[in-house]
């Protein structure tokens, strides 16, 4: 019986459990809170990143280590992986975890990036906006997610307000000032590479973000096949440069034909949760497929799927549990503001009976703008 | 938050939890024995269903209970529903329960029911045996499955040994005797209604049994259109007169263009297992929808399913996982010899595919004769 241990548990680990159960898995939960939703359905090890009391319970208690969180500390990640197989490795995680070395490695790989640069200094900053230009956003390295460490700089007057919001966290988590891009759309690559190299993606999907977090997201992303074999290709070099194994998101920026990496999740993602019930082999399986060394599921898909996320609390389940296509995901945790508390996958034929089925919800959950944007996809 | 009471923790119990999670669901599973698999991702209380503590403290814990397992003391039952609301009813359970019983409302319904008699005594068995004609089976009122608490007899001459074997138990939990069916196939309907009154049913499955235990079921079973609408009606008439809430199995005997019930199974069943992955809603969320009072998830299927039993212990995964449409269902327990242990489900798009998938699953892993029937019906 093999027990899988993951570092964190929100609603990724508990989706992992979920999604493990039937390969015959255990699973044990570390997070820093006693109230960690994975700890409904999985044992739990409340403790903090760098305790090593813990860390070593952990250890002791699992046979394999992955993570639903990627700002867990390189070191205690290196630290575990001197003791037990941890995937993905700790460097694939370290370079995650900055956005100046996984930019770095983007342009290493000849995979197009926005503009970016290092700023250790208020001098830094002034140079940098002089040669990016305004509009531009700065960002902490390390530990930013879901708009959070970020400033947007409309124009130069900004640049004081930016610095007194972040410059303290220069000399820390470090900061990064990349040029503004004027994108057409956000799409997604959601990969998988096994442990003997197979990699596989699911089709591409669109991506809608309300205040720097997603709201929707529609697969298959209509794209051409250039586009789509562009996307692949910079999601097999990332993941063959960096010996990754598991599940892993690569978010691209559309700028008409231009694809433009903006970031790397180490780890399941938010914008392929559609994949539960819209693919033949869930993220969350794959992902444990890979990290033991099983064989990858299929990833296609059939018809579409729109996955909406819920923020700050739930909302009525009837209006999407009556829908021939759809699916609930309540992650069981108290609502809060800002919080991912859940999200519905709503499946469909034809782009048209989605729209359909997206705005009957829409309407019923009084959240018309929140499927605006996809029906107007979509029609 | 609202948490669903289990009796009976095996692996119906463990898939209800996994596919009720997704409902923001939380468990709490009553089981007899410590090990319970599903104990593996739910909460167990451990007590003997007589237990009254222990019942008490289950039913102090849930907002409302159903079953895994439908010989539960129709009495521990009552004694439940006289504190939280019990899905199916405890009268269901009832019938179920007793094959007299079902057997005589299926009668009442006009669903066609083989030859049986009530059997108190030696001398109504040999009435019984003249009446009806050999071969038959003698079978316990109660308590048996699996094919167990069963004796076939294949001419009078056994009528002794069938005493023998069964016929203490004539006092206990009742014998019946049924007439022996030639059947040409053996269908089950598996199909869910809503605490509304909303009837559905999944596409009807063929089933094959060996040794009396399930080895295969195929989805959708080959059947004309009226064939299918008289299963369709008789589940529907059953579930009405029993004003029945969740998820039930009726397994039917094919002779000809006729249909014949054998037995009603109030719960989950194993020959619905392949509505995890086959199904746009399986039976397992269904069940919690019905029991819940949530809206009934569509039951259509796209493709075909074939569900293989893994009996007695688990064959090696990577023969189904390498399988583009191959799932795996390891229910964690340990290994014994006729105990369910897990099942595995294949998935294709024609029946051809599936019949290939089948022969390549069936010779990896030296299971030829499981997959042979299946195969053969494909062809």
């Amino acid at each position: 019986m093999t027990t899988v241990g993951i570092l964190g548990g929100g609603q990724l680990a508990r989706m992992m459990a979920l999604a493990g159960a039937p390969l015959g898995l255990r699973f044990l939960v570390m997070d820093t809170v006693a109230d960690a939703c994975a700890g409904q359905f999985a044992p739990l090890i409340v403790g903090d990143w760098r305790d090593e009391r813990a860390l070593s319970e952990f250890a002791s208690r699992v046979d394999v280590a992955t993570f639903d969180f990627e700002n867990v500390p390189a070191e205690s990640a290196q630290w575990l992986a001197q003791r037990i197989p941890v995937f993905p490795s700790p460097r694939a995680l370290a370079v995650a975890q900055d956005r100046l070395a996984e930019k770095t490695l983007f342009r290493e790989l000849d995979i197009p990036v926005p503009e970016f640069a290092d700023i250790t200094s208020r001098a830094d900053l002034d140079a940098a906006i002089a040669r990016l230009g305004t509009p531009c956003i700065l960002k902490t390295r390390r530990l930013g997610y879901d708009g959070k460490g970020q400033f947007r700089i409309r124009s130069a007057a900004d640049t004081d307000a930016a610095w007194a919001a972040l410059g303290a966290q220069a000399g820390t988590v470090g900061l990064i000032l990349e040029g503004f891009v004027s994108f057409d759309r956000e799409l997604s690559v959601v990969a998988v590479r096994g442990r003997d190299g197979e990699f596989r993606i699911w089709p591409l999907t669109e991506n809608w973000h309300v205040d720097g977090v997603l709201s929707a997201s529609l697969a298959p992303a209509t794209v051409d096949a250039a586009t789509a074999a562009t996307a692949f290709e910079y999601a097999r070099r990332l993941a063959e440069s960096l010996d990754y194994v598991g599940v892993f998101a690569l978010e691209l920026f559309a700028c008409g034909d231009v694809l433009l990496a903006n970031e790397l999740a180490p780890r399941v993602h938010n914008s392929g949760h559609w994949t539960i019930e819209g693919s033949e082999t869930s993220q969350f399986q794959n992902h444990l497929r890979a990290v033991l060394g099983l064989p990858l599921g299929d990833t296609r898909m059939v018809g579409l799927a729109c996955m909406l996320n819920w923020i700050g609390q739930m909302p009525d389940s009837a209006a999407v549990l009556r829908e021939p296509g759809g699916h609930w995901h309540d992650y069981g945790k108290e609502p809060r503001a800002g919080r991912k508390v859940g999200h519905a996958t709503l499946r469909a034929d034809s782009r048209g009976a989605l729209a359909e089925v997206l705005e009957r919800v829409g309407q019923a959950l009084q959240r018309p703008a929140q499927v605006a944007p996809v029906v107007a996809k979509l029609r």
